[in-house]
Order: structure tokens, then sequence, then C-alpha cells
């Protein structure tokens, strides 16, 4: 009986309830499964070297139709209920729609325009090659298979809809997904990245206003209730004009209104509103102009990010807010609504994915290379733009609800989406061989942490540890003590503040191992200081790699470099806890998306 | 004929579209809309040395039915219809109560267990009497006065469901607008924060559970159509059981967790979104247990901040965001539902405003007092409790749905909510005398800033600068100028790195005064160091503040000691960007809500 008194009451007025106590709680319920399995699987894939986004799209096809809904079909209707018009189906849309609107906002943060338009010939050949060769290559082949490739019930009337529905699918390229990809590679601001998001924000403008053609051309008879209806012609004249706009009078108009807000508004939460407003106000023009939000918040983003008032912590704290709890959801959503068992048909998924993968990657590689690339390069932007995701589900969506398409070749249009987006960031990385920087917490398991060692004396202390690294090697341990000790006993290696680096360069190694010890009360390694070593790490590298070494040592001495972390390393009760004081000590807040510097080219 | 083709499509199914293009249109300007006012007013208020959440408030009232809905119904409803089962509000709606929720995971963040504890008995004394003297007096008022207060249709049937839930109107504490409030006048760290903060929990959580006594009194049939239905008893214990285990086991656990996570996921964006899920985890079981999503939320805000683990730099983010964003959308839909004119009976508003306002301003202090705390600082804690706010408007808006109370008396406790807390803040303040520390640029218009005087001499600059002054306050130039030059010729105030600060202490100033000069040519103020001054600040002071000029010679100096901050002050187009950059160089990053050293008691 208390179960209706509860609905949501902030505002709520005295006519009925939008909402009711059962559906706020599978509201909260369904956004703690999305987020918190897309951000547990990000974090593994990263743990496995790839990009996060690949485990936040895995997440959303288990909690989809095709796992969770397959198991558990009441449990998935109860959390993600199918049916369009439920209130709990429309506040889940609201929070993905916010989700998918703040993220391109993120990224149009990140682009800087003065990169853009230096490189704006290369820009220009990569996505016109890579919008029109893909679109030909979709275009012949809805053109001869037709029915086969699988037309909807109402394209029967209009095979030239149909096949240019087809070519804009296969020539779409996923903004988002891009540049949550070159993000995750520490790519988006280099010069490479700038030509892929540059040339994908072209295509994605043409690519939204070509679906408009489409529709154009289909028989009359479509129009939804609600909605503003414009014609296509003013609605490509209304968005070039926004666009222009934004970039020139929008531009220079924020620019001169942000130093207002930062001298009397509160920092930076002040600046934070007024950027999301305008992201908000911009969003909803194009949405009206029928072109998405997302396009809307995106240029918003790249006229705010532009000015140089705007402060890197700024930036920084909306970056990580929406990279992190707004963009996983965004991901986990591609894969709630569709059944990947069902509706498959393998010889339309693989004459799909076979024709957009190659045409799009052969389009912009040459695209890239007429632009005076190199061949290398000009892969890595052609699989960089290959990844269709989200956009091309999107847009395939919508055709299907136009009656434009059939379930069948939706399908197979999302999994050619989600396999190039999966693809897309693997094959840029192999390409690039951009492995990253080492870092010292990612070089460290528990097994690898002394906490509390028995030795009392220098030879003892690095026996325990010789010990403990042959069990993580195939070395014995004897050797590997011997090594080490005539090193220590030509010259000690104690370091200032309590620090010491055994070292010594191994045979047999196939890359550099660390052993660290905790020792509270202290071993004398002679130190120059006559402090006694608290914090000692023993470097084993390679002996092909001999700037390993130095390297290693350079990593351990600034980890330790600050008291605090001296302090919490002795104050750790675990080796785990030793190695999340270590992880916090080396990162660099934001350092997943702000690490301009360390771009690859 | 666009219009139906972009209904929102990540994730959207091929069923109906649970957002049409208009209705998203009208979601992203809606919530640009109440995030724009809001933050536009909590501004001003905040300028005006008023709590942002007035402000916040106040934005509400004007874009609700008072007086937007009231000067243009057509676009009212347009922008925020009123019908429950419209796709738009329910989208809104979502928004608010997920705004609620993190602002409710924040003040729980805030919040120091063991500050709660070591003041225990303050806080059950306050508490105690906080709940029972305005809950007598309001349950009194009700049986006395009964009709003639306004009994619903349906209370008729049960004078005592009447009178018992006035007086848990007139008791209710807004756990919500009271933190902000505290945060507002950086006291939310202090103790006599905490105990507010403490207090307000417990009668927070009293009140739900009264709350569902009361429907329980109520004849039956009121059942909605969703929900659980747990009996009261049920409730109130699973609800103990909730909070005594989330603040052991649960906290232990987050404890533990906690290193874990921060060793091996992303930092700090793996943290925040690990705090998010357990947040929306107990939130969705507080919900479904009838007590209120944000009751959740806070438990799990409290039993995390604990953690000694989680960094200061991961709090920090998530409160900037919520703070900033979320919070002032939750303040302004407060008053978005309700016309104020219309339901408006000065007597019940009268009546209901002096007896809630008197109980519980009473109550507590007299709790306090009986916890020994000072008279000062008993009323400050009254007037903090007193503070209604969106709970109190929450209960009367599901009291009337449950036909238990009148339109009228919907918005007397309404107006009482919005009352209370708007007296509660500068109440407060004043009763405490906390005017806050000054800074720089605060202290600095435009009319203060001379960017490239005429004057080539230190006379001349002098004279120019005295002149500016005269036109602030009402002195002439010449004695100001005299006084400034005989300072100045008895010794140079030229500092190191081009700067200098002539200054004077004057009769008939009522507060001190800076006018500032940025010569890009410099002027020679025979320095030590030899270099010409390039940022001149004149320092005028009342003659009876002896401290004032030490003070302000040293902010001047620490903002100016930073090299990047000369060179953009230097750089400088308008008197708006220079103080902008003065502005940055000596906010630190979320003062606003960290201040936990300036904590006045």
């Amino acid at each position: 009986m208390m179960d209706w008194m509860l609905t949501l009451g902030a505002g709520g007025d005295v006519g009925g309830a939008p909402l009711q106590v059962n559906e706020i709680t599978r509201l909260l319920l369904a956004l703690a499964a999305l987020l918190g399995l897309a951000r547990l699987l990000g974090e593994v894939s990263r743990g496995l070297g790839q990009p996060a986004v690949l485990g936040e799209i895995l997440a959303g096809v288990l909690l989809g139709p095709t796992v969770f809904g397959a198991m558990s079909p009441g449990g998935y209707e109860w959390l993600f209920p199918t049916d369009g018009g439920s209130p709990l189906r429309i506040a889940e849309e609201g929070f993905i729609l916010m989700s998918a609107t703040l993220l391109l906002l993120v990224v149009g943060l990140e682009v800087d325009l003065s990169t853009v338009w230096r490189q704006g010939r290369a820009m220009l050949l990569v996505a016109a090659l890579g919008t029109a060769i893909p679109f030909v290559a979709g275009f012949s082949l809805a053109s001869v298979l037709g029915d086969a490739l699988g037309t909807g019930e109402r394209a029967a009337a209009s095979p030239t809809a149909f096949a240019v529905f087809v070519g804009l699918a296969l020539s779409i390229t996923a903004l988002p997904v891009i540049a949550k990809i070159l993000m995750d590679l520490n790519l988006a601001k280099s010069d490479l990245g700038m030509l892929v998001i540059s040339s994908a924000m072209l295509n994605d403008l043409v690519g939204w206003i070509g679906f408009a053609v489409v529709l154009a051309l289909l028989p009359a008879g479509v129009e939804a209730a609600s909605g503003e209806g414009y014609g296509v012609m003013t609605t490509i004249g209304a968005t070039l004009l926004f666009l222009g706009l934004m970039l020139t009078v929008g531009r220079w108009l924020l620019h001169r209104l942000m130093p207002y807000i930062q001298a009397n508004w509160s920092w930076p939460g002040g600046v934070m509103a007024f950027v999301f407003v305008v992201a908000l106000l911009c969003a909803a023009l194009t949405e009206h102009l029928g072109i998405h939000s997302i396009f809307g918040a995106f240029v918003a983003g790249v006229a705010i990010g532009d000015s140089y008032h705007l402060r890197e912590r700024t930036r920084d704290t909306i970056s990580q807010f929406v990279t992190n709890i707004f963009a996983p959801v965004f991901f986990a959503s591609i894969g709630l609504r569709i059944n990947f068992v069902d509706a498959f048909d393998p010889v339309i998924v693989g004459i799909v994915l076979s024709v957009a993968l190659t045409g799009k990657v052969l389009g912009c590689f040459a695209g890239a290379k007429l632009a005076r690339l190199t061949t290398r390069e000009s892969w890595a932007v052609g699989f960089g733009m290959a990844a269709q995701g989200a956009v091309g589900i999107i847009l395939g969506n919508l055709a299907r609800q136009a009656g434009l398409i059939t379930d069948e070749l939706l399908v197979a249009i999302v999994i050619m989406a989600l396999g190039t987006s999966l693809l897309s960031g693997p094959v840029m990385q192999k390409v690039l061989r951009t492995g990253g920087k080492r870092r010292l917490h990612e070089m460290l398991a528990d097994r690898q942490i002394l906490l509390d060692p028995k030795a009392r004396t220098l030879p003892d202390l690095l026996r325990e540890m010789s010990e403990r690294a042959s069990e993580l090697v195939p070395l014995k341990s004897e050797p590997i003590y011997n090594a080490v000790w005539a090193r220590e006993s030509a010259m000690h290696t104690a370091l200032p503040h309590g620090l010491a680096v055994p070292h010594a360069r191994l045979a047999g190694l196939s890359k550099p191992l660390l052993v660290m010890a905790r020792c509270r009360d202290g071993i004398d390694f002679d130190s120059p200081d006559g402090e006694l070593a608290r914090h000692v790490c023993l470097i084993l590298t390679p002996d092909d790699q001999p700037a390993a070494q130095i390297e290693l040592l350079g990593m351990f001495a600034e980890a330790f470099n600050e008291s605090e972390t001296r302090q919490r390393c002795l104050a750790a009760g675990t080796a785990t806890e030793y190695r999340a004081v270590l992880h916090l000590a080396t990162a660099k807040p934001g350092e997943e998306l702000a690490q301009h510097d360390q771009a690859v080219l």
C-alpha cells in the first residue's frame, strides 16, 4: 500500500505522476547495470590492450536481447522495456540521448580548428574519396542485388531510395566511436587524429544531409505525428548556415564572453554550466532542423574549445565526467535493442561487412595517399575512418522504421558497424605501432611486491628478492642473485630519501622485470646520506635492451620523489594498496584524454 | 516531412519511437532554460552575498506557472508539459530525479562520520527536539483548525491522518537545501555544519517513516497501479537494516574495494564510475523500500566518503560537476509545477509559515542549548534546520495526490518550504557573522582597472589613478593624490617582478578601495632591482582599519607572484579579461566546496 506514494516528487504536479516508484527503481537499476558493466568490461578491454569502447559496446550486447534478453526475457523486459511508449523506456532514452550529446560536446572541445584548417587539403581528399568510393560500392551493390539484400515493404516503390540509402549506410563514419578510439590511443590531438576527426565530421554532415534526400525520394505518407517538417533544401541550407555562423560569429562571441564569465562567475563551475547551456541550445537547434542533436553539440564544442580562454582544468573536469560516466552508458546502449542471433543472415552480413570495409578503407587510403601521407599513415587513416559504430546503427534503425529495409539488413548493418568499430582501434594501433609509454604501475602485480621481507641484511634481502623474481620468470634464483650481488658489490645502488635500486642485465629475459620490497625497518645500502633504504626496487632487464634499465630506474625514482608517496607506501597494508599508491603517484589526472605532448605523430 | 525521421536513434528499436524530434528539441531547450537561468540567478544571488540556491529556486518560479506560465501558457505547456503521461514530461522528470539523487550522493560524500559520532549527543538532542516540537505544533494546529486549514476530500474519514501529516510537514528538514546552504557558507565540514546535517539526516529518516504511517492510517483504496506495497513495519525495519549494514559491513567492504579499483582501473574516471554505480544501486534499493531514492544515494555517499582511499581529487571532480550542473536543475525544478498566485490564501500561508518557523527554530534551538552550544550557535542551528525546501514540497505534493490536503494548503506548505529555505542562509550568515575571506577579484570592477594609462612618469600615473579613485568614492582627487604622493616620496613602493603598490590611509573611506594600472611600457618606481613597474596597484584604506593595508598588499603580491599571471595581465585586451586572469590566478579549484580549513567554527 505504500507503493504509489513515492512517485517522483520534486516538481511533480498534482496530476498524474510521470514515474511510479516501481519505474524509478528500475530506471536506477538499469543505469547502474549499463554504467557498471560497461565500465567493468571497458577496464578489462583496456587491460588487454584494446580500446575501452570495445568492452563498453560488448556490455550492451550482454545486457541486450542477444544474451540477457535470451536468458531471461522477463528480466530484460523489466529492466529495458521494448515498448516505445512505456515511461521507463522514455526516461532511459532521455539519458542515452543526453549521453550522446555530451559525448559529442567533449569531442568538439578537443578539436583544434587551426589544426583542421592547416591540413585542409588532406581532409577534403580523405572525406571526399572516403565518402564517394564506399557510397558507389554500396549503391552498386544495392542496385544489383535489390530484394535479395533486403528491401523493406515500402521501398519497392523506390529502388533508387533504397540504393542511395545502402550507399550512405556504407559510407558513413561514426564520429563518437572514432573519437573515443583516438582518445584511447592518445591520438586525438595528433595531426593524424585531427585529420581523421575532421574528415569524419565532414562525412557525418554529408551523411545526414544525404539521408534527408533519401527520405525525400520515398513515396509520401511516412510523416509521423510531430515535428517540424522542413523541406530538404531548407534543412541543408539552414544546417550549413548554422555551421558557418557558429564557427565565425559564434566563435568570436563565445571568445569574448568567456573572460566575462570567468571573471564574474564561480570557477570552474560557472564556466562548465555555460558550456553546457551553449551545447544544449545548439543541440536543440540542429535537432529541430532534422540533423540530430549530437551534431549541434559537436559544433558548439568546436566553437568553445577553440577559445584560449577555456582553461585546461575546466576542459579536463568536463572530459573526465563525460568520458567516464556518460560515454560508457551511450556505447552500452548500442547493443541494447538488437538481437544478434534472431535476425542474423550470414550471407548478407558477409556481403555488407566486406563491401563496407573494403570501400571505406580503400577510399580513405586513396585520399590520404593523394594528400601525400606515408603508406603507413594512410592505412591508419583508412582503418580509423572505417569505424561506423553508432551513426550507422542510428541510420539503419531509422531506415527500418521507414520501411526502407528488412530486419536482416538492419542486423547486417549493425554487425558491420560494430565489427568495423572493433577492428578500427586494434588495426590502427598495429599499423602505427603505438604501444604507448611504459608506466610503473602497469608493470607491477601483487606477486612482485614484498611488503615486509624477513631479511635484515643487504645480502639476505637481495637473495629474498631474487627468489621471488625466479618464481616469475624462467630463470633460477642463483644466477639472478649472483648478477645482482656482483653489481651491488662494485658500487652500492642507494639513492637519497631511503631508496635503493639493485639491478642487473640478464640473458634469457624476454622483457624487464621489477620486484619491489618495502622494508619498514630499513636495510643498510651504505647510502651517501646515511639513510637506511626502505623502498627497494630490483630491476632486471634483458641484456638486449640496453635503454630499459635507465628508463625504469628513472621511473622508480620519480614515483618515489614525493614524500607523501613514500609515507603512503610505508602505510600500505596489502600489496594491492601499495600498487594503488604507485598508480596514483604516477597517473596524471586526465592523462587518458589530454596527453597532447605524447601524441605519437 | 523530415520531422519523424530523426527520433532518438541510438538504441532505438524498431517499434514505436520513445521520443520524437519535436520532443527531443523541447527537452534540450527545457534543460538549457533550467540550467542557464538557475546558474545565472544563482551567480547574481552569490554576487549579492546570498546563497546560490536562492537564485536557483527563483529561476524555477520564473520558468513555472507563476510567471512564464501566466505570461505564455502555450509556451510553458510546450516546454514543460503538465500532463504526467507526456513523454517530454517523463524525460524531464527523469533528469530531475537523477539530479536530486546525485546531489544527495555528493552531500553524503562530504559527511565525515567520525565528526557525526563525536557529537552524537548534540545531534540526538537537536534531532529529537527539532522534530518533536514542530510536530506537536503542527498536529495541534491541524486538530484545532481541521477543515479550515484545508482537509482534502479523502481525509475527512481520518482526521488523525490529516493531523499527523501536518505535524510531519512542519517538522521535516530539507537535507539537500541545507547541505547547499552550508556549502555556500563554507560551513559544510565545520562541526556546526556536521551537527545540522546529521540532525537533518535523522530527521529526514524519521519523516519518511512517519509519512508511511500517515498513509497506513488512511482508509484503503488509494493504492496506485504499480509498486511493491510492503507493510509499514517491513519498510521501517528494512530501511533501518539497510542503514545499519551500509554504515558497517558496506563501509568496510567499500574501503577494501577502493584500493583495488584505484590500482587497476583508470583514474579518476574508474573510481568515479564505481562511486556512481554504488550510489545508483543504493538509491534503487531505498526507492523500492518506499523511502525515496535520494536517501539511498545519501547513505552510499556517507559510506564511500568515509574511506581515506577516496582521493580529494576524485571527490572534487564529482562535486564540481554535480553541484554546478545537476544541483541547479534540481532546485529550479521545485518552482516549476506550482502557481503561486492562483492557489494563494494569505491566512493559511501566514499560519503555516509562522507555526512551522517558530516550532522548528525553537525546537532546534532548545536541543542545541541543551547540548551546551553557545546561544549564537544554537540560533544558527535553529535557523539552519528550519529550511524545509524540497522534502516538504515532495511530501505536500504526495499528500495532495492522496487526497489528504487541498491545493491551498499545498501552496502554503510550498511557500513555507521556500520561505524557510530562503531565510535560512541569510539568517545563519548574519548570526554567525561569516563574511568569508576577502578575495582580490571580488574587490575589483572594470572601472577600477586602468589598462593603458596615458602617464609616462610616476607623478602623472599617481595623479591619473587618484582621479579614477575619486570617481568611485566620495572623496576629491587632490587629497587622495597628496596622501599617496607623500607616502611615495618618503620611500618608493616598488616590489620585485615589476610590481608597485602606492598606498595611503584616508579618513572618510568606508571600505578599502583598489585601483590597478597595467603599464605595458613600464613606469620608473626606482625599484631596487632596476625593473620598471608594469603592474601597479593603488591601495586606499580607511584610517580605522589598520590591518587592511597589509592584507591587500599581500593579496596583490601573491596574485602576481606567478610569471604566467603577469604575462596574461600584460596580454589582456579589456578590463574584464584582466579581471578574469586575476580571478583564475587566485581561485583555487573547488574552493566553494572544499574550504575545510576556512570553516568558521
